[in-house]
């Protein structure tokens, strides 16, 4: 190990203890377990914010906390909803009590500045919820938290050479493009190469229904088709990541 | 990928909506992130059980779940306490929320086996009530659910072999012994060889106090010496593991 | 009174009663006491769906429950923010319990057919999360529940015809041409003409921040200009959510 | 609009943000959806309240907040019970949840003296909740709440001439001869004249039963004959409210 | 122990389970730890209940639950409120969940019918909560449960005799003549006569402030002069409980 | 009453505001209401720390406040489990809100030193978080809460004159010789000398299931033998629980 890990899991309590002292940013992914079609493992959820708060919290000598694994219901307009086998949500109140509980034990120990990477579009609200109950515990204390969820640093230029026909939406690429290039870049010997889904794009209507309605959802679980993707654009999306996000957490948490 | 994985994470939704139909023990880690003494990582107690979870797994045909990686809050006797640089609690009813919701959800794609192994003492009981919430949300569904302690299945034998001069019980075995030798067997790279314990065990009184009393534990957070660990006795206890766990879930689960 | 009143605060209970033999669809506004710009009222959010809900359920032999006033805290990017005064959220889990009562207690007097219709875009998923653990509460009794807020439903043509310099999309929305053009509609005698905004549009990062930063936010608390709003537009939003929800309801709900 | 309204929900937030410099009083309306008999509408509960709040806020140059629309469940002795059609009652926790969030907000935003004006009998003991636990989350900032229930400041004289024959009792008086006089007074158009009940006074037992008896309740849901009211007699309550409770939060606000 | 103990907790497990196929009615006492004037003691209100319960399952075969010893937060009206030294209440959903649990627990064990019996006027609605919930949680099992205060079977020929200067209602009744009485009558030895106050009553307005108001409240605790109790007297009211308390839970649970 | 009373319950609000002057430690004392057994009566596990806080109360100038008379639900390997007739456990959230909020309570009155006795094994941990959860509200005010076990306090010395042939331990030792002889001692008359049980011990596996095993179980509930129970091994454990138990809160409180 030449260069000292990131990962909070991995390092030793006095480890820690020192790296406090300078006041590092430290980064919480947060996922779920989903289906992601019939190509991208069940955890992409956390294995993406993982791997990109990784790639972040280098730049920044940040430290990055272990990744809540679960999280928010699957809908079926992003994410093909609860019917799919494995697709394993909490309820809100509880995403909202682990992300508060994590943020105000992080301050206890005298961390001021968190960044919450999200990889699951269903979760942001509850992540939004957790970080305001935790301010409210926490009081004037000088603490400050970002959340981001990954795909919304995705600039225009960006999106033009990853989408050449055209982005067709956050709400659409679940285990579409974005994803699996970004999974083909991170975590390749998790990707089915053989298996990558060529389907038609999901049409939704403009609202939910309950029960879901399985029907709505194409049969592969991805939204749209996942034939375009690469590992290249992967890489061209965090690198553009790195840059952006550390200029966002230089911007908010060290000047 | 030889043999297919056992993770659940890693695996597909077709391919873990296949599994189901065999009626699959799913096997759910619970951890924690907290001080491990000066030569451990943070991580120990989801990164054991995960481990022992995919040994198990594997014998029996199951999945392992995603770990929970956090969980309830270190108390002074049994882990060195809240004030450890990194040590990060939840409060019970977050952990038993946790457990709730995973269980009701597997239970709803049709799992009616699941086994919690847990790596950190203090969760117990808040698994213990997110399992009872869980059965009564579920109703009588014919779910069965274990909960276990990997410690408490290790015989006498076994605890003779590894603890010559005798064991001192679980609550001193905190980053000691018994942990050291596992995580040397199963995450060498993650040991600071160089800075194993060899502290006195602590002297605690028949009861606990708040605020916490830093000054009852060794300033390790080793609760005794982790001297005597060995990755041979990290084995040992593994196979007996497996074996007597694989027992215990067929015995439970297959009969 | 010569059409008898579709709201159900104004029906007597024999009236409701005799009403829920023909299975009506009731339809539930959900709202926010929030900022609206210096020409809107604060009570836009339950306003608006209101008169929407009427609209639609005269349509359709529907009834509409009162509305649910107070919302999910207000956010810098959709709302202005909580600073601005006046802006009075409610913790998500509690907007989550009033909607899974609510949903409930319709339930148990035999609606069958709910469609919640929001008019505050932070309100989301706590609205989805109440209504599925009312679902959950029900069990199969064959409850149907539809989740939607107003502006997803308008098409390309009409927000052409209301943008015809481009749709800015709803996050900028707020207090601008389309809320102001439907109060226009709705409500003239409680917009302040002599004070619509016309500040640029709000430029916020791709990320949320706490403490929220006011300064993010336009003076006004218009997220973009509101000067080309005019009751006509509002009236034409109004026509194709008549027509179009009536259909949504009546696919969903009447076949 | 000659005089500017008092209605929170009708002002822009820079008007009320001017309001906040002469710290005025905030009025809450909570209410509930139910059953008032044969001749009232179901809102009665939120309406009464919303038009004694503006009674009163007139006077004191006081702010009232958009009504909370839905209450606790309603009870046989006092209103009926559950069974009636449109009976629509929130979880207690919910009530006192809505309650304690309004109130933190409107602290939050720097108001200090809030007046709760309850037209609900069930709703008392969940709105005094409500604020202690308001009172708890604030801390010691100067804020006071007051809370009543209209009713209880029906003074002996008032009684009197209400009620000739004498005050059954305020449990009685569900849907009866105060409720319909108030409406008459408030909301004529929306009493069914031609529907007002005689019946005679419900005898109710001593006690409460679970599952509720609805045999217990008079068949129109009036707990006694409401065919003494009269506008008259309404009138005669407001203006004995006004004088009293602007006395009352005179006292305790303003000296 | 010539006659069997009614009291459940002083029964064996085989000793209940017995009695549980005869289908008895299990009461259960409800109190709070709360100053109740210079004269009694401050467990008064679940001491009360205990001993009402008991003369009444005495009569019916019944059981009685241990007490839950602490109840809902004093107001100063009713009970002189949280400002005297002793007065220990509990949140509302804390009671509630309380007494949910118990009913729920006793219903699993094939307990159909269940008395509560209250002794702390701030209890009833937080009762009531707790048992509409356990309601709700058990289903349609044919369970029914009675919730009652005391003080209210209390019949116009009782009241003249305790009475003959006219009942003040209960409210002002805490710490005087009616509770000193029945204290005198079960627990003598518990109550300081020396010291019992002859205190004006309270003069209190019709509502309530937070903080609350200590000087509204005579000095000595009780609301009204304890001056006129006597054994007898409490005698006199128990005599007329176990007359109509056994007439009461035999036409709602024997019928 | 010679001496005064250490109950809290019997003290008037005088008597406890006199005692508050000389800052005195408050014991409170928690149960169950379990199955313990065909001799003992189920109250055992609030009577024995009920009588124990008034033995080391008496020492230390302490005060007792009301049993908390049902505690968290019974386990098979520790209580035998939930399918007892009479074994009436509450949630586990329930449980630590109890013991939260009459310590928030009981520090609001100027108590700064609370000593919990519990005597149910499975309370532990929602004891544990109830306190840490007081603590938190209560905040940095000098509050100092000890939370016990009693059996945690028998030395090698008791242990083996209790058990001479041999401590069983005490996950065992639910209604055997430890807790009999308590009873014997403390409530000879609450003993069914006749019934005392004295079957083999439990065996039972290091794990465990829902729903609940019985047949782990032995018949009786008494998890091992009692018939060595007697009055004397009563008495020695109590006094030196007197011994060590005023010392523990002389140490920690008191110096």
């Amino acid at each position: 190990m030449n260069q000292p890990t990131v990962m909070m899991a991995e390092m030793t309590w006095p480890e820690f203890g020192e790296r406090l002292a300078s006041d590092p940013i430290v980064f919480l992914p947060t996922g779920m377990l989903e289906q992601h079609g019939p190509h991208l493992p069940m955890g992409v959820d956390h294995l993406l914010p993982t791997a990109i708060a990784a790639v972040v919290a280098r730049e920044v000598d940040g430290i990055v906390a272990p990744p809540v694994n679960y999280g928010y219901k699957s809908m079926p307009r992003t994410g093909g909803g609860p019917s799919f086998p494995g697709s394993t949500g909490l309820d809100g109140a509880t995403l909202s009590a682990v992300v508060r509980d994590i943020i105000r034990e992080l301050a206890r120990h005298g961390v001021r500045r968190i960044c919450v990477i999200d990889g699951h579009f269903e979760n942001l609200w509850f992540l939004n919820e957790g970080i305001d109950l935790a301010m409210r515990d926490v009081g004037a204390t000088g603490l400050r938290v970002m959340c981001l969820q990954h795909w919304e640093f995705l600039t225009r230029d960006t999106l033009d050479a990853v989408f050449p026909e055209g982005y067709p939406g956050i709400e659409l690429e679940h285990a579409a493009v974005l994803e699996t290039s970004l999974m083909m870049h991170f975590y390749p010997e998790l990707v089915r190469m053989d298996r990558i889904p060529d389907n038609a794009p999901m049409e939704a209507p403009p609202y939910d229904v309950w029960p879901a309605r399985r029907e709505w959802v194409p049969e592969t679980g991805s939204l749209t088709s996942a034939a375009q993707a690469t590992p290249e654009k992967g890489m061209l999306m965090v690198e553009q990541y790195r840059r952006d996000m550390v200029a966002a957490v230089r911007r908010e948490f060290l000047s």
